[in-house]
């Protein structure tokens, strides 16, 4: 891509950013790449802008010298959103990092792009706010990063995903426009909703530098328990049916036998090696007490053992952490493995069989990966330990992948909850929405003429 | 537009459709208009059509000969979104009026477009679920409509808007095709949002004709209060404080001392004139008792007056009653005039301020307005009722309604809460979105290039 050209517009972004653009060999290659299998190239440069003015500067002179860019934030995606292609600038966020307002009143905080979640929630403990943002996707990720894939994870089941907790952004366009969208009011119909197209747009339609999110009040109390069950069937109708009572479950999470023996192994764990539910509830005293023992109840009624209870903190933060410690006790099942993750997601009603169907496919490969999800929302991943660089392995394992994908596509589900598509589930796209890929091919052509903003993710061929 | 050539796809449509395709007079007027006091002229013709193959048909045709299409539901919208212009075909979707299916185990349901909110709940009974769909705009609106105008109501401040509540859409585009977007999947990460793209375009990128809807528990116990204060300002300090503590509130509405009085007046009630709250709280027996005593508590330390509260539901119905005849209450202050209602939304630490601003802005004039308002959210309603075809005081209206939409604005505020565009916010949108305008220009030049979907809905001049 106009490789000849580069000189010139490297000389003019240095005098816009100094020492913040960098072309740097080992800058270039801290960005080249996600936490995922996902092999890129390095970007041919690295820009840290610092404000919405830089950012907008950085775009207008790729747009100028047609120099495609690929935004970063913290590179804890697993669907390769950010992996660098032939030729990129890469624009890593991480110093946007200020928190520019937070309105208790409201229930809302405006940060930069780079703020990580848990500088954003320690911010709120600090300045003395009963207040936390609720997303929770495990890694302490950018809230620009967790905007542009549309993350989830653990605490969905009740708070929602990126895509309920967010009122506006500021985002730099194609054409180096600063754009707002949304408002701080907490419901609008004024035109089309631009707010939610940015989210989940991978960086593809332009670049988030500011968030408008909702906050959440902290829970008055909190009880975290563990219980094991003959089958994963009997877990998920146990998560059926409390939440047809109604109570009031922050996060619902499945774990299969193989995954909790991983569990036990990686963190010293004693957990019965059994389809495992773990459990939170949030609520007032009287609301947590209440709804454990409900839950208690309809576990009990569907073969569970006993729940291990654990109220205080540390203990529920032990408990919790054998939980987000998953993936890397699943990969410590083989050392020195690479992880490669499936993240469909179905109606909850369809989730036993399709974790049922799910399993006998993977009984027929030499690949014997384990399970977890976010069990309230219908969403599980698959998580294989692959050898490193080993292309057999990973053609199987993307051969199960897609099977699964067309399992969960099958019962009018989607190819994936949370991870986002980037160039891992790009076919997996096109199979899911049909003609609707049009319209999303339309809608990129119209914002972004010159495909320059994040090229190749989300679609195969983007151009209509 | 092509006038002359209306003879030849009236025969087309006529033979698709047969008996559905009608202009009778009669027909044409009664899909003319909505519920406001906004005018149009009758479209050419109406069809009714009853599947998606029939839309896209209609469409396809209309597209051949470059007729506009205006969509059309229950016409209880208020600003302008469905009122005919100059040579339109109206596509009425009251007989695409099926409920597809439901399914109590994922708490989901589709339906066609012309479906109303109260029908689907009746359904919902009917077949013994403890569902209900949530979203309540007062009106018996069709559900297609809702979406189209991104509706919400009283219940949002618990429940969520139609952003909240759709899961996914069948939706006719410009071209003819029959494109689903979403799926039934509870969350998803899978490319670029059409369904929350969808949601408030009113009718101006696509036909909806199906939907799948995200329904709720209904609750275990309910309980319903009204409370007068001394002040607006401590109404709203009241409702901060509750949202605050995190009580159950499933229902917190304003209404000034003007619309107290209308209301006593129209229903034969006897409540205090002055600043009321309404309130509903949901939840278990227990959460409920705990929210109206903590609820009770708040309001008393804000200076109100007694709680008068009703549990059992006739005694509810009778008070809610009160809360929705509202704008008929406000129309019978003076009888026989017509509506013109603003529907601005701030965040909520501003709204006691916006709503003073606006008073004393309304007391520069001589017409004499309520308001009243869905306080949870930050949104309120200022209700004129104006004489009919009364140009000077129409033209008054308007000037107070673009002031108060520049006191919400200056307050980081929308100037549509849930009413929506139509014609009667186009410039206000423009003073709100500033550049974001252009983006959504050019997504409707890019969804819709013959500018033939609603035209002249939403934007001022549609094209880029």
């Amino acid at each position: 891509m106009n490789r000849h050209n580069l000189k010139h517009p490297h000389k003019e972004l240095r005098k816009r950013l100094g020492t913040r653009f960098s072309t740097d060999d080992a800058v270039r290659d801290a960005h080249a790449r996600d936490a995922s299998y996902h092999q890129g190239t390095l970007p041919d440069a690295v820009a840290f802008p610092k404000t919405n003015a830089e950012v907008a500067d950085i775009v207008r002179i790729c747009a100028k010298y047609k120099i495609p860019i690929v935004p970063y934030g913290t590179g804890t995606g697993v669907e390769g959103a950010v992996v660098a292609t032939e030729g990129v600038l890469c624009i890593a966020l991480n110093e946007m990092n200020r928190i520019l307002r937070v309105s208790p009143d409201d229930r809302d905080a405006t940060v930069e792009a780079g703020v990580t979640r848990l500088q954003l929630n320690t911010h709120l403990t600090k300045i003395g706010t009963q207040l936390h943002f609720s997303v929770d996707p495990g890694a302490d990720a950018s809230l620009g990063g967790m905007v542009a894939t549309r993350a989830s994870g653990t605490s969905a089941v009740r708070y929602g995903t990126m895509l309920d907790n967010v009122l506006g952004l500021t985002v730099v366009t194609a054409d180096g426009s600063i754009v707002q969208t949304g408002s701080r009011a907490r419901k609008s119909a004024a035109g089309y909703d631009l707010t939610r197209l940015f989210i989940g747009s991978e960086g593809t339609l332009g670049i988030i530098t500011e968030i408008t999110l909702k906050l959440t009040r902290l829970p008055d109390a909190v009880a975290s328990a563990v219980c094991a069950f003959p089958t994963v069937a009997a877990a998920v109708d146990t998560v059926i049916k409390m939440m047809d009572t109604g109570i009031s479950i922050a996060r619902i999470e499945l774990l299969d036998e193989l995954q909790m023996d991983a569990v036990n192994k990686y963190a010293g764990l004693d957990y019965e090696v059994a389809p495992t539910l773990f459990f939170e509830f949030h609520g007032s005293e009287h609301t947590v007490a209440e709804s454990s023992e409900i839950a208690g109840k309809i576990a009990a009624m569907h073969g569970s053992g006993d729940f291990r209870w654990a109220t205080d903190e540390n203990e529920r933060k032990r408990l919790w952490q054998a939980r987000y410690d998953s993936y890397y006790a699943a990969l410590n099942r083989r050392p020195g493995s690479v992880g490669y993750v499936t993240d469909v997601c179905v109606p909850i009603s369809r989730l036993a069989e399709c974790i049922a169907k799910t399993k006998a496919l993977l009984a027929t490969s030499y690949l014997i990966p384990s399970i977890l999800g976010h069990v309230g929302d219908g969403n599980f991943h698959v998580v294989f330990p692959l050898e490193p660089n080993n292309k057999v392995e990973l053609a199987e394992a993307q051969r199960l992948s897609d099977q699964i994908v067309d399992i969960a596509l099958e019962m009018d589900g989607t190819c994936t909850g949370e991870h986002g598509v980037g160039v891992g589930k790009r076919n997996a796209l096109e199979k899911e929405h049909g003609e609707a890929i049009d319209l999303m091919r339309a809608i990129k052509h119209a914002l972004d003429p010159q495909n320059l903003m994040n090229p190749g993710k989300v679609f195969l061929s983007p151009q209509t």
